[in-house]
């Protein structure tokens, strides 16, 4: 496995070809991060003849796995390292690296990527620690990483990770010692961790998977490069088909979505474990991260939106890249399940409910066929074979044929027990599952159950899934028919709206009920009509004019809370009764709020009907305007009952954020009553998500409650609205 | 291992000792199902010479795996079987056996059965399959055979089962070739399962896991002994301590519920895969077992109850299982978790707070001590060793002492990532983590991640657990303190309270819906005061009386659904406006209803203000009466968010149920409500419970909506009901 000579020739240092980035993928060449993950040249700062040390490690893996470009050890005290002639500093190369591991204790590491600054290398992967994830003076030296990288426009990993690797191309550039107990697989997976331990043990769990690897890197402290950075470098990059990732937050929230909505488009999935739902969870992550990760719940709704799997363990991530790396996405939602356990059947019948995968009933043809061959199975769906199936094994091969032609399944999961432990069983198995597979090579099956490893190989190789716990094979086939509907979006359908001009500014400094609402239906989200009124003779003939009944309240910028203070009536019914409230009202605000400027007193008609909704936006520290959607009453402050979305959105996805709702039905008809005007609510959301996107620089907090949907076709309209600005902090 | 000669020695024959059944583990001899685990003579009936024969092979594992008892093969026409002399028939046998294996065709079973109820043997295991599960004819057949055992008092299992096993006995009662790849390992678990393929499969898992079996059963078709008999026989066994179960269906509510409540008071932990919780995996439920299963709600209520661990996988089935082995359980909520990863802490945390564990940070002298020795760690809790860990092992041991001594914490998790991957590094691991284990006996203690085969069985014999993922192992040590909670509840503290005498019976054929609240009333549920009136003037009397504003209902045992006749007026405000009420709705009902008997019209006080619950009673068909407690508005009818409970139980579990629902906060004070009087419909929902049960021959449904639950202190009282009675069909 030596490479090539490690001589000092010349070096290619030839620019990438130029191209725009959307041409192709060749155009990838022209990427920033090319050189970090297909360099043609590495030098090892710190590079160690005890191949048990970090520095002696990387260096040896680097040189002795295949990798064909040239490998430069940089060591000024000696002459040659693990047999390879050294040079004294990057000056002495015959031109820039494209990429330098820097080895070297903390201290020595600013000097070392001023170094690489000079020397013009392309990319540089620091694994030291000691920085921000240890005490202030390691954050001020990092700062300064960072600062030399912006300034010099290369690219750097790190610090304190674990580095770099291109498998098929032999770049084992880190320093773990798993790799020597079993080397890596190339395949198509590109792994991309911020931790450097979650990055080894999600690549040993692979590994043992048979799961082949592209690219791996673990991110670290993220000076430079990030984990939206290499997953848009892997959503492009040829070899690379899935995408998996391991992050605690991330700080750049158009990257991480164009991360996502490219590698959609090009169809390759995205395996996401992101740490940190719970409360508990979000500060442990915060204390190791030393930094602000971002609503999770927005996490969710980006994941959700842009179709990427989000899984709760470690497990789960390893079972759903593994499902993908063989490329077959059902067509469909239709799953057959086999099974020679009856009873297993059943709970595969449950996993698949509970994941969205239609279970329906096979056609009576097919299930007459199946009859015929073996008498005691139940041939709806789930196929229960029994064990006579293993009395005769010419019955598997007629069973997964009727359900992959008569049957019109998309996805197979077939259950098998510990056939696969009996070699000579299972030996016999493989002829005519192979047929099958050449037969009908499109549906994807999962075989469950136990097997030895090499007939798991096998089985993988001639193109089935081996997921030994039923449940979690159906749970695979459920996200690979999730990922098939999100693929089959059209390209772009999920990309951002552009915010259009002209969209009304939110003044400085606090704002009345009145003028929030003016603001908002300037912007596209209709409040119900009302006048601002200054006497009580005013108020009693906008009264009249409205029709009653009619609300009053408060007009204050200074007064939050109206009926706090008691300035809010309803239920007004009589001119009469509108020249009392203006005066009652006025006294009242003027007892609780002595401070406050009175602008006047509101007259609005009083809505009946219609179910009552909340809208809201807050700031996140990460992602920006986050827009809220739930229903009134009970569900947004009992129930926690949201939907979240990052500004801004289109009408589309604004429908996806209503429908997420569990009270959703109260606004489709449930009840009996009239369906709510789901379009009109939508348009509001969309919109609120512009304004939001519009105004993120000054809006701090938003809320529209109620907002009232009235039935189908009569639109929706803000009652109340509050918008807070922000205050400089 | 081969066992004792198989002359035919004369057999003991005698009868287990006597003793009520209570008494102790040694009174279990006088249960009808010990010579089914416990025989000391054995004879089969289908030996064959074939050792790859079902009879053949089911012979061989009896006789040659160390069973110390008598073993008969059954056998008119060859001398020997197996090299054992046979016995040409049941008949020549010196006493009648213990337990006898039918190995025959299905159509020689019915004989075979008679024969050995001539014979008064103890118990019968038939594995043949063509009964029930397969036609008519076959069910037929099996109904004989269950009249058989019934008449005889012979303990029948199966048909269609793969058998009994007592591993630590030597008596491998089956024929699944399966223990011949890798023989049973004999431990404190007594696995049930109703189905064959399951139970093999299952046993296969915990094998590999190092679990080791003292009983094993499948139960099949269930003819006679169903997974309930087992269960009371395992939590009664003196050498099981973990009871794991497979159940698609139990037909008997009140076995089931004394095996749960007997484990749970001897601190025998259930762990239970119960399969159908979707509709569509009940419909494969019930066409695998052809037999009504009951609503898959029920059982989740009763395992709850009564603090069985439902696993939702098999994989879950096994983790716990595997965890409850060792018999150690955390004495309280309080876990610490260490790692090598931050990111996997994270994740862990997040674990933790899913399944209800406290990570509550380490008290500051402890952090302390551990900032001492790892400067770069996080030691709040989850506490980051880092990878500093792996260059100093000594820590380790240094970690674990300070978590459970000075942290206090009642389970510690630890995630090594592949450090048990490293046979060096987890060598010099395996004295300290052993000396911290003696000196801290208690605590439950998982380490996670990837360890060697070798490494997990020496690491188990310490005492300590290994699981994989990280994930997984939090949620054991999440099932371990559920278990621990409801072990800590006094005996007999969940046992069904006594039906008390004098309730109430229901009349035959429809109710109106005062006499349903009289008799709700006299059942010990209050119903808001009214009157029953005939005229108008009596109407506005009662109204006077009674106070305004009042409600009118119409009262009519035939008009089940009043407001949709227009036969409720609510807000009546005067004593006119209920004379004109009584009219109207008398006239309203007479068109709608010309058929229906009207009582008159009932006058009640309206109730302002509490909050609208539900009550309900259902019939299930395994369960009997069943309460359902919900909300009223959209919780029960949009969100389905309802807590059930078999009829009968007491307060506490009302109040149980009570807090079960999602809504609670609303009974609890939320949103500015005042606290409402939640002793009040503890009560009444227990008293319906009693009712339902005493009148579970006769009642249907049962529906008290609204049951206005007022504030704490006021009281709680039915507003409308309606009982409908059981008809013949």
């Amino acid at each position: 496995m030596t490479g090539e000579p490690m001589t000092g020739e010349p070096m290619t240092g030839e620019a990438a070809p130029e191209g725009k980035e959307e041409a192709g993928d060749s155009a990838l060449r022209s990427h920033d991060l090319f050189p970090l993950f297909h360099p043609e040249s590495i030098a090892v700062i710190g590079a160690s003849s005890d191949p048990q040390k970090i520095g002696g490690r990387t260096f040896r893996y680097i040189k002795d796995n295949g990798f064909a470009g040239k490998v430069y050890p940089i060591n000024p005290r000696f002459e040659e390292v693990q047999g390879v002639p050294t040079v004294a500093s990057l000056a002495e190369l015959p031109g820039p690296a494209d990429l330098v591991f820097v080895i070297v204790p903390a201290a020595g590491v600013v000097a070392a990527v001023e170094a690489c600054a000079t020397h013009k290398a392309r990319t540089v992967v620091i694994f030291s620690s000691g920085f921000a994830e240890m005490n202030e003076e390691g954050a001020a030296l990092q700062t300064r990483i960072g600062d030399i990288a912006r300034e010099s426009g290369m690219r750097v990993l790190g610090p304190n990770c674990m580095g770099v690797m291109n498998v098929p191309s032999g770049l084992w550039g880190t320093f773990t010692a798993s790799f020597d107990i079993r080397p890596p697989l190339p395949g198509r997976v590109g792994l991309i961790s911020q931790s450097g331990a979650f990055g080894i043990y999600a690549y040993q769990l692979a590994r043992e998977r048979g799961l082949g690897l592209q690219l791996w890197a673990t991110t670290g402290n993220e000076v430079d490069v990030d984990v939206a950075d290499c997953l848009n470098f892997f959503a492009r990059d040829e070899g690379t088909d899935v995408l998996v990732a391991y992050i605690e937050g991330c700080r750049d929230k158009d990257k991480l979505v164009l991360a996502l909505e490219t590698a959609r488009e090009r169809r390759k999935p995205v395996v996401i474990l992101k740490v940190g739902r719970s409360e508990v969870g979000a500060l442990a992550a915060s204390s190791h991260t030393a930094s602000l990760v971002g609503s999770d719940g927005v996490y969710d709704s980006i994941f959700r939106q842009y179709g990427a799997h989000r899984a709760e363990t470690i497990d789960e991530l390893v079972d759903v890249a593994y499902a993908c790396s063989q490329g077959r996405y059902p067509a469909g939602n239709k799953v057959g399940l086999v099974t020679v356990s009856g009873g297993v059947g059943v709970l595969m019948a449950d996993a698949a409910d509970r994941c969205g995968l239609d279970v329906s009933e096979m056609p009576a043809e097919a299930q007459a066929r199946l009859k015929e061959k073996i008498p005691f199975a139940s041939a709806r769906n789930p196929v229960d074979t029994t064990a006579q199936i293993l009395n005769d094994l010419s019955l598997l091969r007629e069973n997964l044929e009727v359900l992959l032609s008569l049957g019109g399944y998309d996805a197979v999961v077939f259950f098998l027990s510990s056939v696969g432990l009996n070699p000579t069983m299972m030996e016999a198995l493989i002829e005519p599952l192979k047929e099958m597979r050449q037969k009908y090579p499109d549906a994807p099956v999962v075989l469950a159950g136990r097997f030895t490893e090499s007939l798991e190989e096998q089985l993988n190789q001639e193109g089935f899934l081996i997921l030994a716990d039923p449940t979690r094979a159906v749970f695979a086939i459920g996200a690979l028919a999730r990922f098939q509907r999100n693929f089959s979006a059209p390209a772009g359908s999920r990309r951002l709206p552009d915010i259009p001009h002209g969209l009304p500014r939110l003044p400085a400094g606090p704002l009345s009920e009145v003028a929030a609402k003016r603001l908002l239906a300037d912007a596209g989200i209709p409040a119900a009509g009302e006048r601002l009124t200054a006497t009580p003779e005013e108020a009693a003939a906008a009264a009249e004019a409205l029709g009653f009944p009619v609300v009053l309240k408060i007009v204050s910028p200074d007064i939050a809370h109206k009926s706090e203070i008691g300035g809010v009536l309803l239920d007004v019914n009589s001119a009469g009764a509108a020249r009392e409230g203006f005066s009652a009202m006025m006294e009242r605000a003027r007892e609780a709020a002595p401070e406050a400027t009175l602008e006047g007193v509101s007259v609005a008609k009083q809505i009946a009907g219609g179910v009552e909704t909340i809208l809201g936006v807050q700031r996140d520290p990460v992602f920006g305007p986050v827009v809220m959607f739930g229903l009134g009453g009970i569900f947004v402050e009992v129930l926690g009952d949201v939907a979240l979305r990052v500004a801004p959105f289109g009408e589309d996805e604004a429908r996806a954020m209503i429908r997420e709702v569990k009270g959703f039905p109260l606004l489709d008809g449930a009840r009996g009553r009239p369906k709510a005007d789901v379009d009109a609510l939508a348009k509001a959301l969309s919109r609120l998500s512009l304004f939001a996107a519009a105004n993120a620089d000054t809006l701090e907090t938003l809320d529209i409650n109620p907002f009232v949907v009235l039935p189908e076709g009569k639109g929706a309209l803000a009652l109340d609205a509050l918008i807070v600005t922000r205050t400089d902090d």
